[in-house]
This record gives C-alpha cells, sequence and structure tokens, in this order.
C-alpha cells in the first residue's frame, strides 16, 4: 500500500459513522480521540469544527458526502471502499482522502472468478432452471484454454490475476501505461480495440477516473468475438453500459456485471430480462472478509495518527 | 497418470463410439484398424468377434453397457469418462478398462470452484432473483478466510487444491490412507467425522467403490457446523443424499450439487425447492475443455496400442 505523508501529527480526532465499527477498533491509541458521527446527527461529545477526521459509512457512503462541509476543519477522509469517486468533489483542496484499498481485494476478487465461473458454465441458467426442476444437460465453454483480457492491474487486478492463474486460461492484463513486471508484459489501454479481438474474456477492474470513464466504449465491445463475456466488478460507468446492453440484448456478448450505470438497474431496463446476462447486485466487497480486514486498517491508520507516522491508502492528486 | 501394462500387442481393432470422434482423432496409426460401432447397429465393416478395443460414448455410456457382452473377444474398454463405475461389471475378467483420468480434471475443478463461489456469494440466488428485476444487496460469506474439507486427492482433486490455493483458505485434504506429500498432509477417512467439525465449506470428489458409497454420511453431515456449505462434484452415491436433503431442507446445512442420487433428481424431490440448494445437471466435465483433451488421450492411446507400449489410465483391479 502507497504511504503518503499527510500530516498525520496534526490529527487527534476521528469519528466513527457507528458505534459497532468503533468497538471492533478499540481500544483507540493514546492521544486519538474518538467518537461515532453518523452524518445526520451531529457527532456525540464533539463539536462538528473539532473533527480532524472522519470515516465514511461503507454502504451509500455517497448520500452523506454533502455533510462534510459541516466539519469545517476536516483534514482527512478515510473511506471503507476502494473506489473514492465523489469524495474529493466534496471536500475542500486540504482535505486528505485515504482510501481501503486492500480490503476488499480478496472478496471482489473471487467475485470475479466466481462470476466468470458462473456464467460460463451456466451455473446461473441452472439456479433459474431449479425453479422448473429442470435438469438440462448441455456442453458449456470451459474457464479452461480460454483467452482472458484482464483491464486493471491495481491491487484487485493482482489479486484477480493471482487467483486465474492455475485455470488453464492465457491471460493478458491492460493498465494506464505499458510497463513489464515480474509477471509480464502488462499492455496500455490504447491497445484495448486491437487486443479485445483476439479474447472470448473481458474483465473489468480499473478505477472509475474522468479518463476511465467509458473506457469500455461502443469500439472495444464491437472487437469482442461473438460469444465473448464481458465481466464487470469495477465501476458501472468504466462501461458504457448502453452500448453493452445493446451487445448483450441483441445476443451476441454475454455480460457478468457487480456494477451498472445506474445502480440499482432501474426495474424496466431490458438487461434483467436477457438470459445470456448475470446481475449481481454490487456485492464485491460485502462479505465476511471486510470487517476482519477493515478493522485491521483501521488500527494501522490510528496507530500511525498517534504515532505521527505515515498513513496507508491516501490518494494522490 | 498410471500405466499398466494390458498386453496391447494383441489389440489391432477399435471402435469409435460416433463418426465426429473417428474423424478427429484419425489418421489411425498403421497396424490399428478403426471403425465405428454405436452398439445398437452392427460395426461398420468389422465383425462383433473381431473387435479387440471398444470406446464408449461419453454420455449415457451406462445405457449401453449391457452390450459390451456380444463382442466376445473384447480386451479393452476405454472410457470417456474418469470413473468406470459400472464398466467392471459388465465385461470378463479378462477385459481391462482405461479411464479418461485427466481427460475432464480441468472442468470439473474449475466447476466445483464455481459452485463454492456461486453459492457462498449468493450467485445463484441473484440468477433467480434476475427474474423479477430484484436488486437486493446483502453481506454474504466470502471464500477468503474460510476452512475447506477436500475429500479426495485424485486427479481431479489434485486441480482443485491448486485453484484454492490463492483464495485464501485453509485447506485439510482427505483420502484413502493418511500419508504426507509435497503440498502437506493427507488425513485418512476415518478422521471424517472430527475433521468435519472445523471446516465450513466440504468438498467430495473421491471415485465411487464400495468402500466410497455414502463415505459422506449422515454421522459426517451431522458434524459439520451450522450454515456449512457442501460440494459434491464426484458421484452421487458418495454421498447420503437422503440424509444432505435432510439436512439441507431443514436449512441448517447449503449444498452445491453437480452429482445426486438418483440422477436426474426427480421432479417432485424437495431438494429443487430448497433455497439454499444449488444444483447443476451433472455438468463437470461436459465443456470445450473435454474435446481437445479427449482427442489427444485417444492418439496416445492409438499410438501405444501400435507401438505396443503401455497404455495409460488402465484401471488396477
Amino acid at each position: 500500500m502507497d504511504r503518503v505523508q499527510t500530516h498525520p501529527q496534526s490529527i487527534k480526532t476521528i469519528t466513527f459513522p457507528d458505534e459497532d465499527l468503533l468497538a471492533a477498533v478499540e481500544p483507540i491509541p493514546e492521544g486519538i480521540t474518538a467518537t461515532v458521527w453518523d452524518f445526520r446527527s451531529e457527532p456525540e461529545g464533539m463539536a462538528l469544527d473539532e473533527i480532524d477526521a472522519v470515516i465514511l459509512p461503507y454502504l451509500n457512503a455517497g448520500e452523506i458526502l454533502g455533510e462534510l462541509c459541516r466539519a469545517k476543519n476536516l483534514k482527512l477522509v478515510q473511506t471503507q471502499s476502494t473506489g473514492v469517486d465523489g469524495v474529493r468533489e466534496s471536500v475542500g483542496e486540504g482535505v486528505s482522502i485515504a482510501s481501503a484499498a486492500g480490503v476488499h481485494a480478496a472478496a471482489t476478487a473471487e467475485l470475479a472468478i466466481g462470476l466468470i465461473l458462473a456464467s460460463l458454465r451456466g451455473i446461473d441458467r441452472a439456479a433459474r432452471d431449479q425453479l422448473h426442476a429442470k435438469w438440462r444437460h448441455e456442453r458449456r465453454m470451459s474457464l479452461a484454454d480460454r483467452k482472458v483480457l484482464l483491464v486493471g492491474v491495481g491491487g484487485i487486478g493482482q489479486e484477480i490475476a493471482k487467483r486465474l492463474e492455475p485455470f488453464e486460461v492465457e491471460l493478458t492484463r491492460v493498465g494506464n501505461t505499458a510497463r513489464d513486471d515480474e509477471v509480464g508484459h502488462v499492455h496500455d489501454t490504447g491497445q484495448l480495440v486491437e487486443l479485445a479481438r483476439a479474447h472470448e474474456v473481458l474483465v473489468v477492474i480499473t478505477p472509475l477516473t474522468e479518463s476511465t470513464r467509458h473506457l469500455i466504449d461502443s469500439r472495444v465491445l464491437a472487437a469482442l468475438p461473438d460469444g465473448a463475456l464481458v465481466v464487470n466488478v469495477a465501476r458501472g460507468p468504466v462501461v458504457d453500459c448502453e452500448a453493452l446492453t445493446a451487445e448483450v440484448v441483441s445476443g451476441r456478448l454475454n455480460c457478468a456485471v457487480d456494477v451498472f450505470d445506474p445502480e440499482p438497474i432501474p426495474h424496466a431496463h431490458p438487461l434483467w430480462r436477457a438470459e445470456n446476462a448475470l446481475i449481481t447486485p454490487h456485492i464485491g466487497g460485502n462479505t465476511t472478509a471486510f470487517h476482519p480486514r477493515m478493522v485491521r486498517l483501521l488500527r494501522a491508520q490510528l496507530q500511525a495518527l498517534a504515532n505521527g507516522t505515515d498513513l496507508c491508502n491516501v490518494m494522490r492528486r
């Protein structure tokens, strides 16, 4: 994890979004004062302008970002998500943002593998067939022998690559910039259309930024071969979801998506009715793996604040 | 793969169950004569008593085993499945049996992982929710941090273990006899009840023999903790399916089964209606991975017959 100096010496108070998380992280290191602020009422036993740092809730954090401006002396926002889209816009220039990168990697990476396998092997169809006691034996595409294009080589991308390794696939990785690392070559996103032509499974796990919005656009999707599978465990808008829907509803491509644009997917949206779409309701990080890993990260962050040492996961501007 | 001497010198003729498989394996090595026998009509251009070896069909091989006795001089049966249950009883003592061990390992192992992930992470439930356009966000158990008990350390068991390795699980393996190998310790089946107590996921991938029938019985199932997941990708009768059904229908255990006893599961069977059961219709090996691997095995077997060298996968009595 990246460690960036964020003047932690000056941070002495921090708020937790709920009692349970505070109780799990306790004891709080000496020199730091912690309380609960749920962003609706006032913090318990602390004035708003005394707050140096806040921990956002895990679920629906977007809904309370507008309240952050009430903490006039805020210096640090700690998210419980890997992505911090929307947070930067809600706080002043002087406020640092630390993500929960790493906390969700195992859960999100395993969901990506689960979505690939469920879609390729027809586990989703079998689950629906169960409602009619239907035993429908058919030959499916295996993950073995597939050419997989992984777009995103950050923390979660690395965990996905690691989990794909024993599955007898041919893996091609794409990142922001072309480079070589200990595992092999990373292509840059400029080659996406060209690479898409030769790959049967596309897995998207890149952060949502202005440069990755609609990175997987209609051209990339059109370049994928017939019957290819698109898996999105990143953020909905990284994929042009209108173009994806068109390719899936026509039956040319398959998709397995944990995220979409918009979320939740509207009730009347045609993707719900596509047999070749597998939809999970943004559950990438929401597992039992989350709590112990989040508590470990928060304990480390509080200790860093108490010691005046560098915090983890602070985002560069 | 085990190589056992089976008097291959004396095998000069072999039948294929269909034209397509014969065409894919061709050219047939010099000295070997191959034709098609579908077990219903007579072999093409060959008398029944001229047949030295037969290749069984992949699907529903059990239905034609009764025809094998018509080939009076049969010396070898090559299956297209890993399991050879039922074949031994259908042929004389002097007939060798070669399995397709290895051919199905990748596809079956990846299905096991897919079933574990789909059940733990609620992918099956999400697939059913899709029918009602329902976006239901809930915290699930991750595969990360789980204690997994793998019963069966043969070819497919090894492939399952290899694929589980990067998922941050604690894996315990059980085989016929206790031993240590390069990966660690293998417990023997006598410890199953004791081991079951401490494991949240039980994966069954052991061949069906008289000693493994109902190996996973009501005592083993009762020892599993509440909410544990039972995954069967072996053969139905390795698990006491009546006892499993009782534990799943009561809601105490979850299951994800590709095989059952009997198959297909009868239409009125209560397991179909259990929300915490995931049922796939015995699709472990039936994927695109099968054909190229089967063709490779058959080419190697035919070459061994032509050269008079040892065959692969011949079963010991």
